[in-house]
C-alpha cells in the first residue's frame, strides 16, 4: 500500500468499506476532482427518507456553495434549521468503461468525491455574491466577469447555502481489467474505452447582435 | 402548459416546488433517460444522515437493479432491513451550458429522473443473473453476451438489489437563456455550449492476444 497524504481526516463514514486502496484524503486530489466539473448531486433527509437531486456548486477555498430559488424545499430547510441541514454532496467524473473478459471483474474507471456535512445557508450579502461568482465560473472558467452581475431582486430571490470541507474523501479507480488468471485466454477483447465530455460548437441565442463574437474563454472548454 | 401523459402518478415529492413545466411523468421519457447512460447517484440514510453514492445500475421493464459486493453497507442494509431500505436513485445527463446575459440566467440544458422507493435484496438466482446482464448491457449494449457470465463463487459474492419504478418524475430543460428584456441589448455572449460524452478509442488490456479485434458493438458507443 502506498502512503497518500492526509489533509482530511478519515472517519468512520469517510472510509470505504471496500476498494480501501482507491481512497484518497489530500486537499489536492478532492480539490482537482471538484474543479474539473460543475455538476454534484446533494442528498438530504426529507421526512425520513433519502432526496438526491442534481445541482451546480461552486469551491471558494474549504467551501462548496450550492443555490437554488429562496423557494426550493431544500434551501429553505436549510435556512430554516438550527443546526443548519446535514447533506451529502456527491461528484462523479467517469473516465472509462472497463471491460473484463468475465462480466463480474466489468468495471468504470472514476474520479469521485463524497463531502458529508451540515448545510447553513449564507446571509451575509458579499459572500453570497462571491459564492455565485465561483458558481458561474465553475460551469465556465471567466464567465462571472463577463455577464451583468446580479441585482438586489435576483439577489433577494436566490438562496445560497454552504458546506465546509472537513468529511471528505475521494475515490479513483484507474488502469484495466483485473481480470483473474485463469480467464486471461478466453476469446473475448478486454481492456478500456475512455469516455470524457466534450464541448460542442456555441450555439448564439436567438437574437444575439452579430458583431458579438464567441469569447475566448469558451474555446477553452 | 402543453399536456403530457402520465403514466407514473405524482405525488408531494415527485412534483418540484419550481419549474413544474419541466417535469415529466411519461414512461417513454423516464425510461429513454434511464438507458441512455449507467451511473446513478443512490441515496440513502444511514445513522439519520444521508448518504449519497454513484454506481452502476440496469433496468429491466419497471425495475432498476443496483449491485454490488456482499460486503458493502448499503446492500448489507437493504438485505437486512424489513421492509427494504428507502432510497432516492437518481440519473442525469448534462445536454448544454447555458450563457445568459445576466449571472442569475446562466443554467444548464440537462435531463434527470429521480426514483424514489425501497430497495429490496434479490435473491432469486435467475433474476441476480438477469440483473448482472442488465447492468453489463446498460453499459455496453451487446457485451454481456461477449464476456463469461458469473460463477457460482462470483454470484455469491455479489448483492444485487431492485427497486421498482413506482414514484418516478423525470425533468428537462432544452433551449437557449431567459434573459430578461431588458438585458437583450448588453454586450455580453449568449447561447448555448452542447455538451455530451465523448468516448474515445478502446485501449487493449496489456496482454490481450493480438487476434481478437475491437467488437463492433463498441463501435456504436
Amino acid at each position: 500500500m502506498s502512503v497518500t497524504p492526509v489533509d482530511y481526516e478519515p472517519t468512520e463514514r469517510t472510509v470505504p468499506s471496500r476498494s480501501r486502496q482507491r481512497a484518497r484524503y489530500d486537499r489536492e486530489t478532492v480539490h482537482s476532482i471538484l474543479d474539473q466539473t460543475y455538476l454534484c448531486h446533494l442528498g438530504f433527509v426529507r421526512d425520513g427518507a433519502p432526496v438526491v437531486l442534481p445541482t451546480l456548486y461552486g469551491r471558494v477555498g474549504e467551501t462548496l456553495y450550492v443555490h437554488g430559488s429562496t423557494g426550493s424545499r431544500p434551501l429553505l430547510a436549510a435556512g430554516r434549521q438550527d443546526p443548519g441541514l446535514p447533506v451529502c454532496l456527491t461528484v462523479t467524473h467517469v473516465d472509462g468503461l472497463v471491460l473484463a473478459k468475465s462480466a463480474f471483474h466489468h468495471s468504470i474507471n472514476y474520479r469521485s468525491v463524497v463531502v458529508h456535512g451540515t448545510a447553513y445557508q449564507v446571509t451575509d450579502e458579499a459572500e453570497c455574491r462571491t459564492a455565485l461568482d465561483a458558481l458561474v465560473n465553475n460551469v465556465v472558467p471567466g464567465r462571472a466577469a463577463d455577464s451583468r452581475p446580479a441585482n438586489a431582486k435576483e439577489l433577494a430571490a436566490t438562496a445560497v447555502i454552504r458546506l465546509d470541507l472537513n468529511e471528505v474523501s475521494a475515490k479513483i479507480r484507474t488502469g484495466g481489467p483485473n481480470d483473474d488468471p485463469e480467464d486471461l485466454d478466453l476469446p473475448f477483447w478486454s481492456g478500456v474505452v475512455p469516455v470524457a465530455p466534450a464541448y460542442g460548437t456555441p450555439v448564439p441565442a436567438a437574437g444575439l447582435a452579430p458583431g458579438i463574437a464567441v469569447p475566448d474563454y469558451l474555446s477553452a472548454l
